[in-house]
């Protein structure tokens, strides 16, 4: 069973570290590691239990989605840990520190003071995250299920694309697509960045209405069975002018270089500089201030990293993680564009298929 | 300027602390007091600065939304406090416990270090939660907006729920509905629960399909520009029986008796004894294992808290909380209510417009 493997997994990761266990606070890792899909609980996971505490609103459903799992009820705060420190004396407890929040853990400090003075809290996020960071053949398959809802509905909602519509309409339209094809529910906010308001890397969609001649860059993503994607396109309603093709075209060289170079056993930093090299050499360096790309699956942002910042965790096969490079300029706009890509055989594949060049104008 | 008196608040509370500054990282606080509306970056307050730090994604975008605040483009890290701390010495940070991670306190803690050995960081979550608890005339108007958003979908789509439908197809008429009249977004993920399902108070919606005779229960909301919704009602597909109107009316009266005898100056957990009271005498007082409601604003779930463990903050004028009691049996099914209000006067007002017995049977 794929959970149990999970959980071996974690299990070896944990003994490497002298862990004797892992608390898991994170929803994607709750899910991952579990089955279970509730908003809130915890996981305990040692050598030999899997315990999943949640509270009075999810414990009906923890039975059902997470049968490897004993199940306890949570009462006041950390309470519970009582119960699984019982006859321990020393213990190390392995925990998330990227996400879990100060409050829990002095409330954990407080908690275990009472039960030992030998507990030791570990900060060890990586430690489950790096698992989850090199999917299994059924999770290539659910992540390829929720690219494509994205993009046909990238593809098609493009066509319809019209002057006078406003960027939220058209994030509205390609939600529905998305939704009657499939999708659970977006994997984050769809971006729909028109004329000057392309040069936001992140914009939130506003009433403004598309004009003849605009670009327009949509980012947007379909959540289908846990799994999220992730595609982005910038297209012209119209002719597209000189300045826009030199721009794409410097963007669009930059992601084939990296799809067509990157190799395993490189880091996401190397990775990220095949690409920003090619931005640089272009005179554009400074107007592509974000990462590369970022690791995908049941978050919409994981393992690995692929930016100038990035660890130096080496990218392997199995891997899936966005290419998106973009360039970006105040009072003209920007220009990205963004697919998937999984580690096999040492070099990406993409499983992105929306057309990018032979679709820019619309 | 709305947000510059909310500002002013902060910068009481923090006098009363002693602080000389607050470090706000949660989305919420970061919308709530600058006006930003990125999804990453940090508000740096002190007596007499403000300063919103972002990233490359954002900082144009941040310019526009926060003009009160000086922005800072993030770099590495938390490399911007030696910019913002450059000719401390001594200096106590409050920050957001409840939301900021470990691993950005130990970050923090690290670059604080190398400025001055005499920088301390206080844990003061509620020092800004607590201001946003209650609210000022505008967010009361869009909240009301929010919520009738929510209460027209709710009815019209009660309407229209036929046997055969299944709970995923009417979650997506609720959203579609909302979207069409208005909600930018939902505010939480719809909860469609029919049968037996019904006792799962946070079901997420399947592919079961309603069947005559069935209950179901669908807890929804809104988000408009920037302010959530929130409401809960249970039907049944026909004809209700004895025991439905008997649960059903237990619920009923301890949300009544909770909106007509709750007052300003009860705590959170004072208000929840009242319905509590009311469906433990019933004899269904361990089928009601979640908190009898919590505040609602631009996080669905945010400060005042009313449940059996609230703290002993007080129910003020001006804040707005869901009444929502529940009870649910295993293999049975479950059936909850819920209502917003705003104490007025000392007194709740029902914001929620939406009919409740009136509209059991479908």
């Amino acid at each position: 069973m794929t959970k149990s493997n999970r959980i071996n997994k974690l299990r070896a990761n944990m003994a490497e570290k002298s862990l004797d266990s892992f608390l898991i606070s994170s929803a994607e890792n709750r899910h991952y590691f579990s089955g279970f899909r509730g908003s809130a609980g915890f996981l305990w996971i040692t050598h030999s239990e899997a315990i999943l505490i949640t509270d009075f609103r999810y414990t009906e459903q923890a039975e059902l989605q997470a049968p490897d799992f004993k199940i306890i009820r949570l009462g006041k705060q950390f309470d519970w840990l009582n119960e699984v420190l019982y006859g321990k004396k020393e213990f190390r407890i392995g925990f998330e520190d990227l996400s879990l929040p100060v409050s829990n853990f002095n409330s954990i400090l407080n908690e275990t003071r009472g039960v030992s003075e030998r507990i030791e809290l570990v900060p060890t996020s990586s430690l489950a995250d790096e698992i989850r960071s090199v999917k299994e053949p059924e999770e290539i398959e659910l992540l390829t299920k929720a690219i494509l809802i994205a993009d046909h509905a990238m593809e098609s909602t493009a066509e319809k694309i019209r002057p006078k519509m406003s960027e939220k309409e058209i994030a509205w339209m390609l939600e529905q697509t998305m939704r009657e094809n499939g999708a659970d529910a977006l994997s984050f906010d769809t971006i729909v960045a028109s004329g000057t308001n392309g040069a936001k890397p992140h914009h939130k969609p506003t009433d403004r209405k598309l004009d003849y001649g605009d670009a327009v860059t949509i980012d947007m993503g379909a959540l289908y069975d846990g799994y999220c994607s992730d595609i982005t396109r910038t297209f012209v309603l119209g002719k597209a002018n000189e300045k826009f093709i030199e721009v794409y075209d410097t963007v669009l060289s930059a992601m084939e270089v990296a799809e067509s170079t990157a190799t395993s056993g490189m880091t996401g930093k190397e990775i990220d500089g095949l690409a920003r090299n090619i931005i640089i050499n272009a005179g554009y360096g400074d107007a592509f201030g974000h990462s590369l790309g970022h690791g995908i699956g049941v978050a919409v942002h994981e393992y690995p990293r692929v930016g100038p910042f990035s660890s130096d965790q080496l990218i392997e096969n199995g891997m899936v993680f966005s290419i998106e490079p973009g360039i970006y300029l105040t009072g003209w706009g920007g220009i990205r564009i963004e697919d998937l890509v999984v580690m096999e055989n040492g070099h990406p594949r993409v499983l992105t298929t929306a057309h990018k060049r032979e679709l820019i104008e619309l």
